[in-house]
């Protein structure tokens, strides 16, 4: 028996689950791994403030080595559908590319991964030599608060171990086999506020003007670059993503001003280093009127690196056989929830072309469905025979 | 005859004149004078985007030497009532304080000025040696478009030609006596907007943040004091009274971003110059994919300086001799209607004591406003005594 990613794909697409909605995709994959001798967890999780969110976890197998692929269900919003050559959530082939919200970020990429997994199964007697496990939740395009970092956590608290981990977000800028993910930077949001006195700009001395202080923070904060980059990073880079007063009376000196800014910074620093860096630079700026302060935002991370080595290797080296491509190891782009899974186990990413992500007409090729499915069952293959 | 200016302030004070409701207090003033045989024009004015306001120009005698006297009847909202020892628009006098919104701005010093006139015009067969004329705004606290700008612009239209001008708003920070205003600052709002363009933090390659273009204005601007003052002027100020982006997301740098400052200047400089300084800062910010510009505020104002001579040393002699107090001859605080009234005579400004304008419980002591009368009546008696 076989899986077609193709038809598992096109079907995952025509679930609306738009975060945080299941929107029946996660009873999909209950139902296709199920079937095929998994043991199947739906978990739900929930936190004031924050929408509740459905995820899944599949293991099969009681052993080690553990090789766990990670993923989410959940989409962005289709934004209006007219827009589209076809329906976001019809899953439409034309032309010999599949179309739909999370065609590759990330339902193509789950579709891949579960038909290689159940092509190696069917292959071997149904059973792997070890385990094979499914970490697939529904809160990646949300907070991130009700997803992998307390599916994860459950997981290993009920005494799951992982020994590798493939998360497959769509990690190709251009062609299937361009770049792998080897680790990502880390993000920190800080907010800075400066209270001073508020006053008639006819009058200063009667005044303390909060700006000039933040705009001397702000100069301090980026008199020089953070750093050069390291082995395997990009340099580090702040940017001031907003400075906020709100007065529009052109006599009044302001109350309070705040400045928002966020760091992607890689393994020379740490968030303990850079808050400690501006509550240095922030403390400085206090004056007689002028009391400035910092706070961070949630979901704050730190930068990591899972090192090459025989896994990055063999990972890398397959993807070639597959594309023709050897895929640069990169740690760029944004946050993705490797950074919570990296915490219990060597983390890579490898998945789609990311071009049409969160766009207008989101789609894969067929074609590269089939050769990302080629190349996660050439790695599974590979990881079992050792 | 003689006019009380206490009943008289405290018959202002009863009008709700809120701006920019006329109350009832242009009326009182209409009747008053053409009483006392000044011919009285009562004149509203209107334009797109501001309140219909009214206005009054009252006039004796047809000959020079011209003495106008200015004012404004509107008053700011009292805020709540209850909060008040006395109603705000009842005129109690309690313990030899008169109570009311607008009793020091500048009620009180209508009441004064009208009733010193009245009764030099008494003593001198109801004729002035020359003429004397009220200016009296409705649109002093409002916006200031169709107030003292389109009264005087209007009467010299008709052939008005006025020699001196005492403006009698609040002038006294302390006592009465302290303070005379000779000129006053000028006053220039700009707001700078910086354009570029919108992405992710995690690649800033990809986008022009505008922020640090903006901060980099904002230092050039602030990065030298403009003066250190002249002869009769404080220093120039630049305060940046905003910045805004507006952008709540940590991950996005921002499209734009604005700032606002005001700049109050003294004869060093004007708006024209201080305009050509700021756009060559600005245009200089200019880079790939950043687009700075400049806007002005509406209501901007040059400076002006009514040079010391014999009609201020008359004036200052006066106000020393009745109160004892050498007044200083001062340029400092914000912007009033004098500086529509510079462009036609040589304008001063005298009045109350200010401490509790625009304040809860504003009010006079009833010792003021008959000295304050007595200074006012001399400076007649001697304007047309030459
Ligand atoms: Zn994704
Ligand atoms: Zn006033």
């Amino acid at each position: 028996m076989t899986t077609d990613p193709i038809e598992l794909t096109a079907r995952l697409l025509s679930c609306p689950s738009v975060t945080p909605a299941e929107g029946g995709a996660l009873a999909l994959l209950e139902t296709t791994l199920g079937g095929a001798g998994f043991t199947v967890h739906r978990l739900g999780f929930s936190e004031p403030g924050t929408p509740d969110v459905e995820n899944l976890y599949a293991r099969i197998g009681s052993t080690g080595p553990h090789l766990v692929f990670a993923g989410h269900t959940d989409v962005v919003p289709p934004g209006d559908p007219a827009a589209w050559r076809h329906d976001p959530f019809a899953g439409a082939i034309d032309g010999g590319v599949l179309y739909g919200r999370g065609a590759v970020d990330m339902k193509g990429g789950i579709g891949c991964f579960v038909a290689a997994a159940l092509d190696h199964l069917a292959a071997h007697g149904g059973k792997p030599k070890g385990s094979i496990s499914f970490l697939i939740t529904g809160d990646e395009e949300g907070p991130s608060v009700n997803g992998t970092v307390k599916l994860i956590d459950w997981a290993a608290k009920r005494g799951e171990r992982f020994d590798h981990c493939i998360l497959g977000e769509p990690t190709n800028p251009a062609r299937l086999g361009d770049m792998i993910k080897i680790g990502r930077r880390g993000s920190l949001s800080a907010v800075i506020t400066v209270e001073g006195r508020q006053g008639h700009v006819a009058y200063p001395h009667l005044a303390a003007n909060p700006i000039p202080a933040l705009l001397a923070i702000l100069a301090r904060l980026t008199a020089a670059p953070l750093d050069a980059g390291t082995d395997h990073f990009d340099p580090s880079n702040l940017e001031i993503t907003s400075v906020d007063v709100g007065n529009g009376a052109t006599n009044v000196i302001p109350q309070k001003a705040v400045a928002r800014l966020n760091i992607r910074f890689n393994d020379r620093h740490s968030t303990a280093s850079l808050k400690a860096w501006i509550e240095a630079i922030v403390a400085g700026a206090a004056q007689d009127g002028i009391s400035p302060g910092v706070a961070y935002a949630r979901g704050n991370s730190e930068s990591f690196l899972t090192q090459p080595g025989v896994f990055v290797d063999m990972v890398q080296a397959t993807i070639e056989e597959v594309t023709g491509i050897r895929p640069v190891l990169s740690t760029s782009g944004g946050t993705s929830d490797a950074r919570f899974i990296k915490n219990y186990c060597p983390v890579i990413e490898f998945g789609l072309v990311g071009q049409t992500m969160h766009a207008v007409d989101e789609r894969v090729p067929v074609a590269d469905l089939v050769a990302l499915t080629a190349i996660y069952r050439r790695i599974i293959d590979r990881y079992f025979a050792v």
